[in-house]
């Protein structure tokens, strides 16, 4: 049995994107970060960083977005989010998922041009293709996808700053896990944190 | 033919242990962050984000370095540092890595009482055991020996703070091809950065 730990609008909803599009059954938790519940005892007992995601698998606690990614990827491969052109193309979507976490996310917080200029490296990178890794949609697309999304949200470029970005989300905005996800996150509402807590 | 652009004691030494593991012949190009090298225009139209690894495959390029272990590991499996447990360990694997890159990196510069903290998480994370993933080596202990290296280099924290990871550290410092990459990057010297350009 998997148990989702996720907050609506952070860093969980690639998680979220990902589980409906495996289809894989789970029970949601929701953490409200206005009220700091990633900081509550019980929680921190199960992820002492205090950040969602957290995937709980059948007890065993996984934390990350690319490690989640990766394990619904590869548990449920009729879904095809792994990458199906070999070891390096494989290694190519780990090195968006590293590039994303360590550098792309944490750039929000580094100011409004840090931000802008972030996604030029990524539009760079994606270099007019129409998904991240090879010529199929993967599980780089939802992680790439779930940081543009946050940034259109708050920023509203004009789409000939980043054409292919721009292209790539409404590519993605158009599949039906990211509508249900985007649909259950929205309804409950976002909490979009300034501080700590998100990844 | 892989050619392999590192700046000694920096974040792409993971890279060049694993090299080492693997046994896998590569080119070296040396990089000196004292004199910016890396911000190049030759390395930067190979490289936009001008960091280090940066590992060429005949001809094309892989940044990041979870994803240089992971081509390494994958392309070279007789070195053993895949995990073997299943997609659970695997996802355990790229968990560590993805928080490596995204939390424990940064948290040098956010100053000494962040880095301390940050490897109190890794101490917590790693709970006394003798590698990072499952009960074997991997290329997660790899990436995170190199920061904790690092670490204990900068600051000399007494064994008693991080038993865990010093018992790790003592692990890794007995293993042939870290004592061939330290030795390598020692000899030519190494060029501690500041600022950006190291990841």
């Amino acid at each position: 049995m998997l148990i989702f730990y996720f907050a609506p609008g952070s860093s969980s909803m690639a998680t979220h994107i990902a589980l409906h599009e495996v289809g894989a059954p789970f029970e949601p938790r929701l953490l409200s970060f206005k009220n700091k519940e990633q900081q509550r005892p019980d929680y921190l007992a199960l992820n002492p960083e205090g950040k969602v995601p957290a995937l709980v698998i059948d007890g065993r606690v996984l934390t990350e977005v690319a490690a989640t990614l990766y394990y619904l990827a590869k548990t449920y491969p009729a879904a095809g989010l792994w990458p199906r052109g070999g070891v390096e193309e494989e290694a190519q979507a780990i090195s968006w998922m590293s590039f994303i976490a360590a550098t792309v996310h944490p750039a929000r917080r580094a100011g409004e041009e840090a931000w802008r200029a972030v996604f030029h490296l990524c539009e760079q990178r994606l270099a007019g293709q129409e998904w991240a890794v090879g010529r199929q949609y993967s599980l780089a697309d939802i992680h790439l996808f779930r940081l543009f999304w946050r940034f259109v949200d708050a920023l509203h470029p004009p789409a000939s700053d980043y054409p292919g970005l721009m292209a790539h989300y409404e590519r993605m905005m158009a599949r039906p896990a990211v509508q249900q996800a985007i649909a259950i996150e929205s309804a409950i509402g976002y909490e979009f944190p300034q501080g700590a807590g998100t990844r």
